[in-house]
């Protein structure tokens, strides 16, 4: 039951062609359901105010090609994450318009849809070079998503200087997203340095005990620092889409 | 060497009194530790836009009581965390002026310092009684530090309509904290009905596999809703720490 | 917005009182709180089938006993898990008409209100002598909840005669509810044994590697044996409220 | 010694052919090995009231090739589980009469033999659409256990309406069988929502912290919600099991 | 059925009181319960040669008083294991010739009617002096089982040259058990050094990372040396009861 | 510094050839390496009572084909584990006279040179079909190591009838090895069974939680029944020096 | 066999009391256990050049007590670890000089035996107050062995300028032990700053995912900076003794 | 702002030309990150003491090709670690002067600028041939780094006299490091009998439970010899590096 539906009910009750018992009846069975879906059923993008992205990593190609094409034709924002570069050729070669960020592994399209969210910057840091390509999803992400961006790649701990540079930058930042594999340690470092919330990404950069990103994981729940908010291993597209619904909410406000 | 010092060996330099070689040699040495201190030095409140709070866990009842007597007469807001009821007896027993939350395990002081934030409201959600401790850690904390929360405690998903309730508010919140144990999966939920980024703090409350909050960290960390990050298991200091940056970085723009 | 409001609302309406947009507004808002609720919040043993139970474990005994007061006011059937005897001690105290099991640490009341289950015979197993308790409070929670129970305990696989002697009644079960510490073997064996569904518990009972019931979890869900499934270590009721549901189930249908 | 030779034993005992004495020795020696597998080795469908079915994960082509040889010749109905598609190629190239189910990966046959169960409705529910594949190979062994199905695909946490729509049918189902891997929670959910026994199956879909269906598998266990049981990662075959086994006894009464 | 009332069924078959279908009938339901048992229920210790022990740690002082009040008055040899010294002083109040073995944990008596074995001998290591208490509770379990130890304590591989001294002894020993805690390498030393089986028992002493056993576990499954296994940690008594089978099995050949 | 060099040096003081000085300044230095090697650097055959057996896993095929080759050579039993089949194909193209057994994964050769042990039998069961590679390893090991061994293949605890048809073997096997993945529970059953040590080997078959053996593994650890040690998941071949060792004590006594 | 005895025997070979035959004899079976020990068996303090100390944990005040007063009248400089108050107050009843240092948890004697070593400077770094514990057990052991220490405690990352005030002292360290809880990132940050070698010690400060000090070890083993090693969790005494093998290595060239 | 830009700011003032105040604001403005730069970013090898290493692991052999160039041809002794031989094939047809070390899986170059620190000798010792690599990375890095190494490899605890032998090698060396994988017992040996600091690496050989290093890396963390720390697992560059620091920090007293 739409709100066209219901309305036509309502009037139906008003002009007496439905009794109330009636029409009772109806909303008390299908509330949740129908109206429930009315209220409910929105694009996901009107309610959590984030568009849609698309998780290309269990989809396959003709799969992924399909619902591309449909987002491109419906003049949304195109954001497909987890893309390896097989699948990224086959459905380029099949869609116009769309663009691929190998390092990011993110097919993008109608960049000209895209919304200039009135917020503050969002800066990346890395700790290695290794860690760009999370950084780099996030990054692309929330160009996507209309939020500006700066980055700052390969100022891990272990040359400490190299962060204390970017000191200006991270006060001057809305949100920063720290990517960090190995020990882990860099989000701690940051948030010590800014007033801004750090979203803290683990990645799966290291070997032996705690690989997998398991160690930067439990350092950066561990940090000693406050402020700081951690996100999966490699989950660059989570860390940017926290990282706008902070600044949306930041730019709501204004 | 602060900024006064170096006025002076400037001056010291510009009169001759000291030589551009000498003067250089003791900028050369110095700089981090001095200049650098000079710049990063400030109290952490400044650099980072926190009010200091103290983590009382392994502190003796003495080392508390200094330190809390020394930020009362400093006329700082005073928020002592993981204070346990005989520590919080013995302190009080010292010291005037300071108000015990028993749930929250926190001593808090000088409320007449507290400086209001501009930001929005923070809403803290708990998917069961138990997990209310935790929440309550986060409100006080977030109360010392001037943002205005509200409450929905009780509301996790074997009865899912009690969320569904608070659509409205959760619609209206900058920021919402949502707190589980158990299965965790309260945050999932919520961040499908918000756009306000979500922080999830998953609590110790549970039992079996998975007990002492792992089954809960290892959901939220796993969620399927974008706009989420997570902080470390019961650490409702840090979510509201989180939800103070988020809200400041607001209330700065304005 | 209850039942009866809904219906003032559409008597308004159809007197003409109120506006159909009018209504329609106010329908559009709530019908997930209001109208959802309507449907939705029942009390729980309507939507699922299953009687209130209260998890006292993290409950004080003043708290208890409130609530507790309450069931017994109400009419309920009580069932309270998790009382440890102290807390038992105080709420009895306070409390006639309640009933302590002291292996099961459940306190129960309000047996005249017990309704019989139409189902068929639900057969609890237990490896050894240690995991009885978990076994009670499985038993004491489907005897409140009406359900008929046997018992065949200390019958683990180190002796596998034991458990061969009950074949018959393990054929003649409609559901079986094997509890296991140790290695957790046993309800591979029984559900070899049987057509009836077997829920396999595993205890805490053990130690070394794999202590706190992690060897008989990891057992019991590695079960070469169909027909089984799992719940939580020590969750005697949980066990209970699935055996419950599966026998509701078939009694439903008579 | 099998039943006709136990009865000639007993005829020559009677007879006078054997003495009490050697009858009582060759039946004190011989019980369990041989009355015991009179009595116990009936196929297991007898006794556990399951068909068989083949886990061909281990097997080779040729293996899987002759044992479904056999049992297609014998009438039974045939399932083999864990058949990727090359072997499934290999396996078809040589008998007539299977069908490879893809998503599924099982291989069905004598399909005329499948005896309808008098039971009630196994509706499977999956979180995402990464879940399929599980649900999948649960819904297709039901059916060659002649159980009827209904299935609720892609209606995880995120978007909570998907799943409450669905209240009417959850409500009629004898038993439900949720899959979710990621964060788990949908199998709480929905055992708020109905009476049926609610079989959770995690599964391995995720990445990061608590990958491979731990987070899912832990989240499950510790459910708040009463009426759940779980089985092992991945597990559909399992899940379909236990849910003939309850869908079974219901039967077994009528 | 015991094997009496079997002969009387047999008798009644020959001499024609019963016929051979209602025998047949009897045979066919009852033979494992029944024959099975009477094949089966042998004292434990006529089927494993081991004579029986009690696991006291869940044993309330009451309930191991009247067990081993039993054992006593039926000439068994006593062995009751994990007796906390409270424990076993309120058991020692109520009954006589029980002898507390403090280090072991262990309260023995009836030492009359061990009966020695005519095996080799069994000699225990341990690493450190920490790991006494765990060698104990196996020595004194091997005593009352009647087997002859020796014992070599406190011989770990950060002073290799205590246990090269004992070349000899190894080269003699029947069964050599290596208790160990900490990083748990001294059986892969004493496995390199005798053609005797060694029997690993991790131990729980340690700290930090892999405390609890875990590191000495984990260390003694990867030994390099063959010609060992492992049993649980701390678990002294299943190390004696595995010694005793191997050198039993050596006595029953002689 | 062997037997041979030391019996000329101690001629030579006795004759004058070397002063007593000399000798000891010899002695002195060198005792550990030589004196002792002398002692320990006999073939590890003697010292160990195992034959020696090379562990291909981590060695090229030339490797492992000049090693094999002067084992040959020297007539000595070869025994090489963990031979994939084309490591295994390249070697026999090199050497004649080695036997590849495929489902252990044992290249074998020399038979002729094996030595019977005048010990028992050893008994291998396995729970599932899966299992038998590992088995057949410890098998074929056992064979040239001039053990004798009986077989029973696919017994597992969910058709329990089948482990117990073999009661009269068990009972009269002088060890028993109990080779199981899943659950792992058969070894309990089996040391339930009888009297001699049973060595449990869990293997890497199953999936989802306790994939990998860890579940058999805990499960085996934790056993309730006494008289049963484990060896490392899929260790075969360590299980079978386990039980050569348990056998040849027994041998070397008679 | 000591050094004069082996003199004698190769006298009385000499001059021909004993055969050769007879020396080779008792030089054959004796070496490992006697010469060997003659070689190994010196205290270990002379083969690993560290004092012996006494590990107290394990020890009741009773055997701490009668080690020490040996020691003490042995004229060896006093290092007992992990030694709890009351049994320090137990045992300083009964010994003079002794010296208990609360924090480090360590009695001292015999100070005037401690010989200074000529090494380097070794700085003990804490990131936290709650470190100091650690660092104090590692600080008074390494004055008992005779080394040089500086401190510099709370000088953790989230204040990232206190450690870089300190960096002169870094440099100019000829050993640095950092010890660090929660995220365990300092040492990463030092060992990027100084040449010296870095001992890196994780504490079990901390709570929630990765508590009692994992995730600060998993930190510092992927820790990204060159020049690092780790001892276990809270053990300041091996990182004590690891510095102190350095040290002295410099020591023993000079 | 390098030294020459603050002289000549400095000579500015001294001159006039630059105010007190303006000097002063350009001096408070970016002392950290300029001054703090001229001060900390020198090349690594000047603040650590050890000479630049790629790590080549996540590198393409482009990028990788690139960076040795550069290396080559600015005169700096060439160390990349964990090349595989595809990868070094194609760096090497491209770069002259590289030499691939297969089992270190290492690329060196510019051998002539290596220079030879004065310290003492580290000696590399591994347990088994499969830790080879592992001791080569260490060896190879050594090398280039300067440092005199000897090794002892295949010297495992399962044959102790092996390692014996080498017991006056250990007395002189001044670093040793022992490379394990396994049970990880060979470094508390070797810590037993030396008295240099050892460094202990685990490596990932092995298989089962506690595969992939971690039983060795638990074990050699728990080691009951003191003078040991442990470097990461496989991390055979990371023992190299902290060997170094130890050794210079030898040579740098000379």
């Amino acid at each position: 039951m739409n709100e066209q539906a219901l309305r036509t009910l309502l009037e139906q009750v008003r002009c007496g062609g439905v009794t109330t018992e009636t029409a009772l009846q109806r909303l008390r069975l299908l509330p949740v359901q129908e109206l429930g879906s009315a209220r409910l059923d929105h694009h996901r993008s009107v309610r959590t105010g984030l568009p849609e992205a698309v998780f290309a990593e269990y989809k396959s190609a003709e799969q992924l090609t399909s619902i591309l094409e449909a987002m491109l034709s419906q003049q949304n924002v195109v954001v497909a994450t987890r893309v390896n570069p097989a699948k990224a050729e086959l459905v380029c070669r099949e869609l116009d318009g769309l663009c691929y960020h190998a390092s990011a592994r993110i097919l993008t399209g109608n960049d000209q849809y895209i919304e200039k969210v009135e917020g503050g910057l969002i800066t990346l840091v890395t700790a290695g070079t290794s860690d760009i390509p999370v950084a780099e999803e996030a990054r692309v992400t929330l160009a996507q998503f209309g939020h500006a961006t700066k980055t700052v790649y390969d100022a891990g701990v272990a040359g400490i200087h190299r962060i204390l540079f970017e000191a200006e930058l991270l006060q001057q930042s809305r949100v920063v997203i720290v990517i960090a594999g190995m020990e882990g340690a860099l989000p701690s470092v940051v948030a010590g340095m800014t007033p801004a919330p750090v979203i803290a990404v683990p990645t799966s950069v290291g070997y032996g005990a705690g690989a997998g990103g398991y160690a930067a994981l439990l350092g950066m729940l561990n940090s000693c620092a406050p402020g700081l908010a951690v996100v999966n291993i490699d989950n660059g597209f989570g860390a940017a889409c926290m990282a706008a619904a902070i600044n949306r909410a930041h730019d709501h406000k204004a």
